[in-house]
């Protein structure tokens, strides 16, 4: 497996979600934006290797309050073991009538070092979690303990979340516009390209907003936008 | 049936509907929280006792514009009878492509001392409700008259809002997350299990900020802890 | 087929789609809202004719990323050939899973002296759509390019937005509650009766402020009601 | 309030209610078909006039299985005191994941001689029901009790079923294609009327299986038509 | 423009939409099934080139009951311009909520050849179309009138049906599963390769009722698997 | 672990799945309904322990058409897998707009001895599957292949399906209103108790049949009403 360079995240951080998920439709993948999850503060970055939690639905019998004594219960575990720099990310089956998890766990995987927490359910005191100084993704807030809807099952394994597949190490980028997963293997080549292609649509913003027309100019099908861009990178 | 006490009032008022959820939810209660309803502006409070209002679905020869002229109308009536510190609940079956009042009648109920306004509808003029000095929650803003969806039937009857079965009389309590439903019998109760269950959440958080790991602490699992707290506790 | 004014115009962005709405439902409209769609910004005011684009279900042989490279590509013809002051309104079907534009498109309409965007799909970079100066709504961020699901069709088409029937020319009329479609042939009329209406919805708002009840002040059953109101209006 | 007539109720039993939404949407109705409401056997006509049971969500300390020794509670009631001829409709909100009734009380209702019953919500042992001589129509088959979600409040208070309001006495028409509710004041008008409209559609359909266009002949616009049609019903 | 040949549609007559997909996913086609779309009877066959019928939203002042008595209305030209052979294949946005066409106008199709009905919206007099000796596709029953929800508005464009991109000429391809769209210049080859898979998929259901595994014979990775086929197709 | 009795499977196969949930409502659960999924074919019974497979969202370059070839495919290890006599119960996060598997596949598990399927997503050649002498159930019939949302994961780990937590060896049992889950350490005590509701409702329903009012009938608050019930199970 290629190892994600630190190199490559530090470049993810400075690109936006709309710019890689249009560079890996034109490697073929199709679904890597997660559907229905948004920033709980907007102007924050989110980089970072997945770190996984499965939930299931939950039982009477199985979920009560009681539960989050046991030491080894899986939602606990993920919140204690989440290495730093990585992100959270809880598979609630999109179901945020209940909170997938609240302020303190949040805390808690602050001070812990991670980068960030993405559920496709909801989050509850979630004001309290977006002034955390960590970038927080979800359905929605809200307020009802995760048992009512949620059994923590797994700590790590593939999942899905927002209707995209995550295995653990993929790595999760957010911006305002939400999130997207970027499988592994392909990170450092993507983050390169992307890159560039960020530099490139800074020039035709440039030439945009002095009014030159879109035709020719993005894709850059004109030679002499090529030759434009050529002399505005040379000047920067 | 008990007397809901201005004290218990006044405690919830400081408390969060995440922690009355978790209280609840102990006593076998899963379902108080309003789904689908959103604060109109954040940073409120909202407690007081529901007032209700019911619609049906409207129909053409019944729900004209002129309806509004009749002083019995059940919207005007629920407006002009609202009493001081109740909260304005309204059943519109959870469909919010029309508003369910707009920034007038919001601002009659706000002069006659209401404590706020929910709906599992839209509301209109939803930015000139928002600043209101009053919180009031909805599925979102809706322009349109409420006559094309809505034929107000009943004032102050029991009603579905957000999935959640509401009676007159229940307290409302709303923060950022949105709305929950307390039956009125257990409030006092709820609310003093609520406070000291604040109380300990604010110890654990400062924990957490201080790098204390969960296990053992939230739930206080660990003797420890619950020594800590009481030092805690003492000092405050 | 009726000339709208530039003074129609002028008067509808002083109105409340709220208003409006009321409005056009005493004429027998009842869908002129549009459903789902809401402002990237809040505090915007939009007004203009539509200029449509249509789009219908992608498909994976026509829509690679190479066909913007093609200047007939329908979303780029809408681009460069909408007239200044019209509204960019997209049929996207309510799919919002993808972008229908992004930043730079964005800016090239409102470089072209475009009035705003409109679209019942997602916007891309969509902070980036927030910070110009033209309003836009749609059905949220959403970063994935528009390839993966519309394939650009036609311009300046009728099409649906939002559930509502949008014919080129209508007038798209926009505020923090959302944005209605008024039919061509009805503005002149409404733009008048609609600055009335908001002039007697100033004089119930004061009124209702020091402690009037709405009844037979809204609507003004109560002779008295009017009386008051004509001395308002004079002191104006 | 008119009385309807019985025989306008046989009249009914006689016409589609295709035909009923076209006439009462010639009258500026416009929402009188129950949304999502499937009968449970093809081929059963209903007709009868509406006595209702209004359910709001469920509360775990009201609703549980003891309830039902309760012979006040509603559901019970409703199933005791329905009259005879009449059809019991369920306000369930929608919500199809419980049970509305199962197959004794709704063999009750039919030896008590009712009509047939109409729900929003699912059907518990829904083939015991549909193998009563009497139609039922609901959302589908649902074998939980109702005390899960619905707690049974009012008998014979105007309810929403399906999104259509329902005032009892209105008249239930069903048949394969779902159920309509004709506003009570309007059932002898229509009755006759659709009479009418269906003697004439049989005469088109005559038409159409013999290759005659429908231009011309359905509307009949083409004077010859109505000329055809004349001679048709002399024959009959 | 390849032709589609009339012995290819002979072909697609005899193989399942499932086979279909399949072999258009190996192409790289993901979403040429129309979701939400039912036959109205089962053990009918469907095959033809789309002929497409667009609606938009309808208005009330352009789509009174009386559009019916215009011969341009876009539906009447439709049933009265369809090929014989040709499917009816029309796009309601996926609104079900009302009926699309009725019986009358089905039977005229059917009278005029053509090979089925195509909706995402609803039918009315289902029954009635069911029983017509040409199969009907549709999101459900639904007894009201087009117009409440639906403005006819171009004959023979490009639509979306069913949430799939559906060209004229197209071939829809139905079975009890329900509909495929074929894109047209893919049919010829398509049909060949369907019915050796179809062959192949025999052949292994009787391998499997027999009780051979599923490893290495389907797919037919054992190469024994592919003897045995061979020998198998030789005795036919 | 308690083991389930083969007496108790037995008996469950006789008892329906609205008196299960019943009992295991009073037990306290209320979510052991498989919300969405059908039988394919009525007037089955489906009684076995549940075997799961579990699905994540698929992606593009892991799940082309060609790994079915790999034997150790997880869908493909389920099939060759599962005991004689247990329930394939496939979590496909309710998403029915793709089959999840098709006739071969199931023809291949009832030829090794399973007692049914169960899915939460489509499956394809439905008509096919129906006509198996095993009981099916799924959210609909779905032509295409389940790589195009599927990708299998998991063998026999505990999952989600229909909304209901479902871990391996739960007994899954079927009737035509749909599928309930058994916690397993449950089953024994439950099918006792589910035959002796379903003797009590069996002469209730004689008692309604000959005019007896459910009043204190059903339940039986009524001495008289345990007395005769007494009588008539002795003339059984």
């Amino acid at each position: 497996m290629t190892q994600v360079s630190n190199e490559a995240l530090k470049q993810l951080a400075t690109v936006s979600t709309a710019t890689l998920t249009s560079l890996l439709y034109k490697k073929g993948f199709r679904n890597i934006f997660l559907q229905g999850v948004k920033p709980l503060k907007s102007g924050q970055r989110l980089v970072g290797p997945a770190f996984t939690l499965r939930y299931i639905p939950s039982r009477e019998d199985l979920d009560g309050i009681e539960v989050f004594r046991d030491q080894r219960h899986p939602q606990r575990v993920a919140v204690e073991e989440i290495p730093a720099g990585a992100v959270l990310v809880m598979d609630c089956r999109g179901d945020a009538s209940v909170g997938s998890a609240g302020s303190i766990l949040a805390t808690r995987i602050q001070v812990r070092g991670a980068a960030g927490i993405v559920s496709d359910g909801g989050l509850r005191d979630a004001q309290g979690i977006a002034e955390l100084d960590m970038p927080s993704y979800c359905a929605g807030a809200s307020a009802p303990t995760n048992l009512i809807k949620h059994h923590a099952l797994d700590v790590n394994v593939p999942i899905g979340c927002g209707g995209v597949p995550i295995f653990p190490g993929d790595i999760m980028v957010g911006d305002d516009d939400g999130v997207v997963c970027l499988p592994a293997h392909l990170v450092n080549e993507v983050a390169l390209e992307a890159l560039e292609m960020e530099r490139f649509e800074s020039f035709v913003l440039e030439e945009v907003r002095r009014g030159v027309s879109i035709l020719g100019l993005y894709p850059p099908v004109d030679p002499q936008t090529l030759e434009r861009y050529s002399n505005w990178k040379a000047n920067q």
